[in-house]
């Protein structure tokens, strides 16, 4: 995840956040989402990941929901993950989800996937997004949704 | 599964196959199938129905993303099926599907889940769909679509 | 669903409750539970009754990770859903789970998928299970299980 | 992914294919694979990839079951994906598997998804896995598994 950089910000990034406030949101490991080496399956985290980005847009003020009804779509572009403890059925785990870099053309998330109960962190991992129109062409997000998704939370 | 009578077939029912032949599709279980009980999880027989279905509408000359393009949806109103045998990481398996009953307003889908190595009926079930356009109304299938579905295999 | 005759219960019938108390969990549909009928997919409605059986073990005081660390386990025999109305992405449901019918040797619940806003059944099922030791095979609930899953609300 | 350099490997690295033989599996897209998008979602890339995965041992003459009954897993530690052209329902796809390192203890896979009618690449990624007992802990591969798994393809 080399484009990060979090602890030396470049300058010629478009946007940088330089403190980093997350959206957290409560879930548990389903028995559906295990496989038979009895701990949860990997691309379940992927499903996490959009869970939390579900919640970040609607703490920010623009459910993701609407920003679609408006048109827009934030396609994924890439996503990475690194696991780092198994999750058992039923653990209840955090997702939270920090805003890395924004512009109208491109966003990315950062995650954490943390164990409630051993305060761990069970694996992180970041998706790019790219704004899109319903039929997959690149396109702007119009102020009103950039500055909600990117405004820092008081 | 009473309203199938397979044995003795209502006159009054608006559309009976007398024989039964069925469209059969192979596919793997796949690791991600699997659960902590280490066989595959009973929701994913209902992907494999589906698999089947969008085999049986191919083989009878009308692919179900046609369908979908001509503007009509066979959507799923009920889902049924009854787990006989485990099935495990890796195993080969047939699904098996036979059209029940069909009218242009209703269609009803008999499956047959087997152990492609075993031969037994590892699992059996049956959904029923209602004929919609895009938005769930309900709707009735024209003849080239509904005399595709219902021609009898050579 | 013949078997449930809720409303006249045979006395033949190993147990039934008169009553019918039910354990409620709320959920959202997730971006990835629909499909591009832009609704959400019918087999992800076992997976929410399956959620809504894990919070009813544990609303009951015996947890189902308990259960089966204690070398039983409730294979899935049968599953039957109702689709009645169509639920959309990041709608907020409720699952109610519903004890229907319990020996030793098998459970049935029953289940109601209700649209949180909306307050109308979304869609309705059951699932059957048998009691089993780790390796599929057919086994009898102890006393400290059964009388946990079947104990009436107060 | 700047750790491959496939066109000039390193000589410190452990275990470094020059060429780059692949192994190729055919699937299609499933209805349940779709989301609201009408297009494949992010996470189902992920099962290809195992799938992938999967048939590679397998042609390697070495079943990824029979590697878990000899006692070793190979867990995913890490999971990268860059999505390039949406793929749709019943698309038929090529997901092809390289080995891009490998040491007793983590092997590196690379993957290409294809459009199998289109020929181009809708997506690129890889996974590490790092050799565990069935309870996560970190082992080693014997000989048997790391030299069919490492055979280079006649």
């Amino acid at each position: 995840m080399k484009s990060q950089n979090s602890e030396n910000p470049s300058n010629t990034e478009p946007f940088s956040l330089k403190k980093k406030p997350f959206i957290e949101t409560k879930e548990r490991v389903r028995y559906s989402e295990t496989d038979k080496m009895e701990v949860a399956h990997n691309k379940h985290y992927f499903e996490w990941f959009e869970i939390g980005r579900t919640e970040f847009c609607r703490k920010k003020g623009i459910p993701y929901k609407d920003i679609e009804k408006k048109g827009y779509y934030l396609m994924v572009a890439e996503s990475f993950c690194k696991y780092k403890k198994p999750l058992k059925y039923d653990e209840e785990i955090l997702i939270r989800v920090y805003l890395r870099e924004a512009t109208r053309k491109k966003i990315t998330f950062h995650y954490e996937i943390l164990s409630a109960a051993k305060k761990h962190i069970a694996a992180e991992g970041y998706t790019v997004h790219v704004a899109t129109d319903k039929n997959a062409k690149v396109t702007t997000l119009p102020d009103d949704i950039f500055n909600k998704i990117t405004h820092f939370l008081s």
